[in-house]
């Protein structure tokens, strides 16, 4: 009897699409979905840990251990992690529908970033198209094609070495006939020189653009720029939610999910697929192909390289926290499956360690920081934090994991800063009625991190919360908006009858705890890589903040609660995207691609995980603002 | 109705595997007959010059165009070319058994060539094997891998780069951790000092050797030896027929063939096939895997080289014979689809035009030509027939299309120099009877090349063949041996009796004015390029003769027919297979390899198709053995 025989297999049917399969016992039902054909989000990589992956077992048997994301009446109901839920029976599984899964694409007017060629870099793409005249071969000068081209483009552009890869080489007979031996050709100029690529046969036709793509690889968002490389203009932006967001929020619970089978190909696929979809929105706009792009730079945290590339991430979680390469080679499309010319290069930022990325790199590079003579300090907030401190002679960088509560993950009604989300919310000290603002002006569907990070503030201010981080017992009952929920003491910040999915939208202490430990995360990095330099933080002439996350918060509010540091606001500069004008500029200019190297060179690494005094750190930022409230005299006052 | 509904199809039926197929009317049975699963050999290419497709319409209608290759009792028994008859109805085909496909992979204890390292070429691989010792990372010195990895080698082999591409550093970390920092590695370097690119990962196992592959790509067999590249060592030695010699036996046929539809990747896989034959014998005699292969050098003739590649060569036998590269790049193992380490670089020696090929190239290199201080004639006589004259000071070449008569094609009784082919005939001069002697010492199946210039010789001397190159009209039944046959006079070289296939073996009128016309082109050639560099023929001091032809042939024969010109014997030297000895060469030594590329420069092209002296060289050389018998003085008495 075969294995296969003698194992006991299940029907699984999956409502309300009815799809279904036969699975050993004890699988997860999660995997049970995917060999049914259905994806079901995993957001903290099938963990456990986000509760995001519920299904309801409308009939049959599944093993289901105690989790703590299910109520009593979630459980009474029927409802499961499908992460954590094994199949033990024949089963039929209700899968909710996904309110966010037509999100995945989102395009919004600011992603258009015309990124300028910023702090004085030459203008010189390291991809330009040449067009070349050849003699036609005759009886007594009838060298090959190959060394024909080479001649001719010698001739061109004075580089001693012209290589050419077997794809052009096999059409490169008939494309010099049928053109006439007139052609424009494309090429890579890797070292400025002495070596030419050839990337592109192409017809005569001097008025297209030629087609370069900077990208910014979020964890959350992937947002692009089309660039005519022939005079740098940016002729379109794009972005869509990073595919990879299904199977893991954060880099960690992406990094496990690629250490189960086939994952890691999975996450490779995902983010190749979102950025194939972004590019051809792009090309669309234009009235071109994708597959005239030839050249692109990315940029992204060091998983996210990682991850693009088919690195295996794994031991960037692991300690001594090592990635498999900081300065990835440079690969050609095709490697990866990228849906532009299969030739183009693929250049992706340096990073500096694993946790601080090529998106750091690209946000030093971009916002002038290496040649600046004023103390600064860089802050690129999303689901890590990293910081980077110095000026044009010294600069120390670190990260910390701040988790992805201000992106909406691990916080009830947390969502993302799109249509529907509470940004702002105001608290009247007498009624401690709040008024919210929501992006759109639509009816609030939960609250992206800028309205966290306001509401956590106006509660503070207004006594709501104690500097402990926890709603006032006290106030309970004070006024209906403060209540005991299920999860405890909560604060109603909308109601289910003004809401857009028609139930209370809350703050709890829980998400309030999530919030307060990932702003005590950056904080503490903050002051630790300050006292580790001894520099005060007065000394701070200052401030940049780069990432999405700096485009939306509100400075004062972010202060009010200890999550930016007390100085006045006109230290505060939003840069918006640095990763993506980091990546435009070595696009557009080989001197700032190589300054991208120096820049890595020179970034002193402060490794905080392996230092025991952040947790000290770490433990007095858990206050409100902070523990020594000394340290912000602008708050102190209120 | 859909347009394939409207076309009419018909049945093929193929005896006597009883395969069948539907096919539209109008196609050629050889279509028909690879559409039913079937190889019908077409060693022309099927341009119905060869007659060698031949099959039998045992039921059904054909359309088929008269062809001089059929006799009428052929036409009458139904025999048609499968590459000029069409499909006008349903049929039943004939396909007779091949007798020759067996002989596709022979191995010859001659083909086991342990070439030596000639010219004082400095011992130097361009791959090679080095040890390393990382030391593991720890916090504080958390490098990434990759950079760790490229600081240890560059400490090791004093390189200024190191590449190392997506597939290996997919697997580097791990790889570095099960090993536990300990590995070997192998490493190509391509410049002799700035650049080391990773090929391998491997376990530390000092004493395997490390292998690489020096391959001959003959337009008929392939041969290859494989080498420790340790210390230049010839572990093996194995060839093949060339499985392309199906497609066409010359490279003319060949470049027709590729030119079909699916034709150049049907002939790049066939030799790829070949090659992954040849060396996956000669790694299990060593009990080793083909993928530690981790470097191939070959030489071929620039069709050869093209058809490898899968470079179209239609250009280079189209006016003014344009090949598309003559220094093909490095490509990779898996670019072509070789069985080897799929990043092991694959080197093929440089053409100097396109008749004048890498095997030359090899041929001049391992000669040691390059360095003679006396003039010496290198010839390398194969389906085509090419011509070295020079010395340390300067070097011209040319090529001429022999033709593959001395190779067996369009010969009536031709074959290929294998067992049961009469090598060697001497005629006596009082009965006219021959005496013949077989390879193998078997009964005899047809006749090789050696034997035909053998037959032809003896055949002048003894006044059968007048110095026209015809069979005596005269003589005709003065002997048995000397008849009139379907296809004009013949000479009867064993009767049915004695021969392995039942039927008379001959040599025709026919059969001889191919070989006059091939050997005439072959002399022409030498005539005409010692006339262009003002160089009389007694001036030669050395001749020099490479490839599997030069191996068996009879100088005093050769002479006597005006192949070779009339120097003492004692000025030939055979040199067996140069292509493989030059691509040894270049496999072992990088200054071999350099040298090539400056022998290709020092090369003076003359191009005798576009000299219309050739012609007049040509005609005069069409007699036995010339025009000019006073350039034959050990000839003229006799």
């Amino acid at each position: 009897m075969s294995k296969t025989d003698s194992e006991q297999r299940f029907r699984l049917v999956f409502e309300p699409s009815g799809q279904d399969t036969l699975v050993p016992s004890g699988i997860l039902l999660l995997d049970g979905a995917t060999s049914a054909g259905l994806t079901i989000d995993t957001p903290c990589g099938g963990q456990g840990r986000c509760g995001r992956c519920l299904v309801r077992v409308e009939k049959g048997k599944v093993s289901n251990p105690n989790n703590p994301h299910l109520t009593q009446e979630q459980l009474v109901q029927g409802w499961v992690l499908s992460c954590q839920a094994r199949v033990d029976g024949d089963a039929v599984i209700h899968v909710p529908p996904k309110k966010e899964l037509q999100e995945i694409v989102t395009h919004t007017a600011a992603t258009k970033v015309a990124v300028p060629l910023t702090c004085g870099f030459a203008f010189e793409p390291v991809v330009q198209r040449v067009s070349l005249e050849l003699s036609p071969p005759k009886l007594g000068d009838n060298a090959a094609d190959l060394e024909r081209f080479q001649r001719a483009l010698q001739d061109k552009i004075r580089v001693k070495q012209v290589d050419v890869s077997l794809p052009l080489l096999k059409n490169l007979a008939s494309v010099l006939r049928d053109l006439d031996w007139q052609i424009d050709v494309t090429v890579y100029l890797p070292d400025g020189g002495y070596k030419a690529e050839l990337i592109d046969l192409l017809p005569r036709r001097i008025k297209a653009p030629l087609l370069g793509a900077a990208v910014d690889i979020g964890t959350t968002n992937v947002v692009a720029n089309l660039v005519d490389l022939r005079n740098g203009k940016v002729l379109g932006g794009s972005s869509a939610r990073n595919k990879q967001v299904l199977r893991g929020e954060d880099v960690i619970s992406r990094i496990i999910y690629s250490q189960r089978p086939g994952g890691l190909e999975e996450l490779h696929s995902l983010v190749v697929e979102t950025i194939n979809a972004v590019l051809s929105e792009l090309v669309q706009q234009q009235n071109r192909s994708a597959s005239e792009i030839q050249e692109m730079v990315v940029a992204g945290n060091t998983t996210m390289t990682h991850l693009l590339l088919g690195l295996p991430p794994k031991h960037i979680r692991e300690e001594p926290y090592v990635p498999t390469a900081s300065h990835v080679p440079v690969v050609r499309a095709r490697e990866l499956g990228l849906a532009v010319n299969p030739l183009a290069p693929v250049h992706a930022l340096p990073s500096v360690a694993a946790y601080v990325g090529g998106d750091i790199t690209a946000g030093v590079l971009s916002s002038c920081l290496f040649k600046s003579n004023r103390l600064t300090l860089f802050l690129d907030v999303g689901t890590n934090g990293e910081i980077v401190l110095g000026n044009s002679d010294w600069m120390i960088t670190s990260a910390c994991s701040a988790g992805p509560a201000f992106e909406g993950a691990g916080v009830r009604h947390g969502m993302r800063a799109i249509t529907g989300a509470i940004q702002e919310v105001r608290v009247n000290s007498s009624t401690l009625e709040p008024t919210i603002q929501v992006i759109g002006d639509a009816a609030p569907h939960g609250i992206c991190g800028s309205g966290m990070i306001s509401a956590l503030a106006e509660m503070f201010l207004n006594g709501i919360l104690s500097r402990a981080g926890r709603i006032d017992r006290s106030k309970i009952g004070k006024s209906s908006r403060i209540r005991m929920g299920e999860l405890g003491a909560e604060y109603v910040l909308a109601w289910a009858k003004e809401s857009a999915n028609g139930e209370d939208i809350v703050i709890t202490d829980v998400d309030i705890n999530n919030l307060v430990r990932t702003k005590a995360a950056i904080y503490a990095a903050i002051t630790l890589m300050l006292k580790r330099v001894g520099i005060s933080l007065s000394d701070i002439e200052e401030v940049l903040i780069g990432g999405a996350f700096g485009q939306h918060i509100n400075v004062e509010h972010a202060i009010q609660i200890g999550l930016l540091p007390d100085l006045p606001w006109d230290r505060f500069h939003f840069l918006g995207n640095t990763s993506l004008s980091g990546a435009y500029n070595a696009l557009v200019s080989r001197q700032a691609r190589a300054l991208a190297d120096e820049i890595v060179n020179k970034l002193t690494y402060l490794e905080l995980i392996a230092d025991s005094a952040f947790m000290d750190e770490f433990t007095a930022a858990l206050f409100l603002p902070h523990t020594r409230i000394e340290d912000f005299p602008s708050v102190q006052p209120r």
